[in-house]
């Protein structure tokens, strides 16, 4: 059979998700990719290393709120700190087209500097090749980043129980929408910016709760949902997520009406969703919105219900599943 | 000024160098990137780790005597083995173009944990993206490595003295020639192939001779050319190449008389140039020539001669310049 590549194959659906175990944990999974976390973690002597890599192909390169050079790193950041590591060195690598404009290259690497410098992370190490007019679109980058494990953080979707809080850190959805708007010349208001922004803030705010806290991830690549879904799979019990909980910006929710897309489904890229037992749930976003990047903080459901399901209870007691999302929704927000 | 990005941007030379110096080095060569070592040497507690990155977009990814997955593991175990390290972990990011055939993905994926198993390195974290037809060519990859520093081991070229001995690990010239004469449909008979292929054996092979190691590098973009001439710059002596004591394969040397490109400035992805204090070339280059992939191993020249230029001197004692090679010679051959 003649298989090919499909945009899905990237989307963070299910597609996606069958690509990355067959290909890819089928070859490489023996080691700490088993598990797919976003991030590895490796020892070093008597330290914790957290290690992690993103590429970034996102569509327009500049969009409301950011562009393409602080997303690749906030992305990496992000992904180090969800892993409970405190991000220290990036690694930087650039695929230009040729005919690039060499001011636009200019404003993408003064903000990829100056989001690496709002992280407290240096740029170590990095590499540019040039490949020939359309062959790329335009640019796109590659970060990895080590950061040093937190210690008495053990975080892992097994350390739920039900009754946990689940936490989300904002509104959600706006980078995906804000790019979507941006690349279809959806008119939005003012309203609608990329939430695209660093997690290593909401990280202090949740080490002192330490065994407490349970997992975190920052829900990029199909959204909320997915990220949940993961997070249920095969487990004996399930998310419920509470109706109206969910917050939603009136940017979002506009967009999201007129294109029929779930913000749940949709990436964020400064977003952290954090599970705790609920002992932990106040302190911890009483922490969240003390920090402007965590303003918007709150309870959006529990650990419990049916086994390995995301559903959402409404007021009568009826209960909506929250699927993991199937085809391609939205290629190349990240 | 309405600059745009050239090819000869990504190539290696002139333009290439002026670019990382202009744009790169500006923004984030504060740290430990400020000598544009090919891979970074971070401090982590008692350790000191080594840190390198890579995006391959060689064309085709399909090569004779390779292909873009193991180029991709190979290269970056390759800056992390010449920092002084030895390889232990790598990322893997895939940027793949909608179409693309599967089976292809699934060679270059065994060809990427073939080549992962045969250096002792371990594929931990990754990334896989699509993007669709026409804005990419076919897939791009990168990797990024971690390894551990080898203690005794003191790399940089401000150790070089006069009088030092310039190794190289073998024939030069393979993976570029290889690489074009495919893009290009030339007939090269059976003699031409990539070398591309690890450098973790040679390192050890090296580690022994302690101090009297001055300096290793990979001759990737721009050749063993490219790698004297950064050596040299701005030094008070240079480095002479005895005429003819450059090892180059029939296959080489017919391709380049062919199209009229001096093996020096073609890169190698197998290859290693080693100094070295002159008591501890024998030694090496013995312990090269017992691995296979060192068995052309040879001394090429010597540091001293004219200060900051790389020369080869002829028979007649006429000594030819041997500059960094300007504009795109070779675009895409990693």
């Amino acid at each position: 059979m003649d298989e090919k590549i499909q945009l899905a194959h990237g989307g963070g659906g299910k597609l996606s998700a069958r690509l990355i175990k067959d290909e890819i944990l089928s070859r490489f999974g023996n080691g700490p990719l088993r598990n797919l976390p976003d991030a590895a973690e490796l020892p070093l002597n008597a330290e914790k290393i957290i290690y992690s890599t993103d590429s970034f192909v996102v569509s327009p390169y500049f969009f409301p709120g950011g562009n393409i050079g602080e997303l690749a790193v906030y992305g990496t950041v992000n992904d180090v700190c969800v892993a409970g590591g405190r991000p220290q060195w990036l690694s930087l690598a650039l695929i230009i087209e040729e005919g690039f404009p060499l001011d636009n290259l200019r404003r993408i690497l003064d903000s990829t500097a100056e989001a690496a410098k709002r992280c407290g992370v240096t740029i170590v190490t990095g590499d540019t090749k040039v490949v020939q007019k359309g062959n790329c679109d335009g640019i796109y980058m590659n970060t990895s980043g080590i950061g040093v494990k937190v210690a008495g953080l053990e975080l892992g979707r097994q350390r739920i129980k039900p009754g946990d809080a689940v936490i989300v850190s904002g509104t959600i959805g706006e980078h995906g929408f804000a790019v979507l708007a941006a690349r279809n010349g959806i008119r939005t208001g003012e309203g609608l910016i990329s939430d695209c922004g660093p997690l290593n803030g909401l990280l202090e705010q949740a080490v002192p709760f330490g065994d407490k806290v349970k997992f975190m991830r920052d829900p990029t690549r199909g959204g909320v949902a997915a990220v949940l879904n993961e997070i249920v799979e095969g487990m004996e019990f399930g998310i419920e997520l509470k109706q109206n909980a969910v917050p939603v910006s009136e940017g979002v929710r506009s967009v999201s009406e007129m294109l029929g897309i779930d913000p749940l489904n949709v990436a964020c890229e400064g977003r952290m969703i954090l599970i705790c037992d609920q002992s932990a749930a106040e302190g911890i976003l009483s922490g969240f919105r003390s920090l402007p990047e965590g303003r918007g903080a709150c309870v959006i459901g529990t650990a419990g219900g049916t086994a390995g399901k995301v559903t959402m209870k409404t007021i009568t007691g009826v209960s909506r599943l929250i699927d993991l999302p199937s085809g391609e929704l939205l290629p190349r927000i990240c």
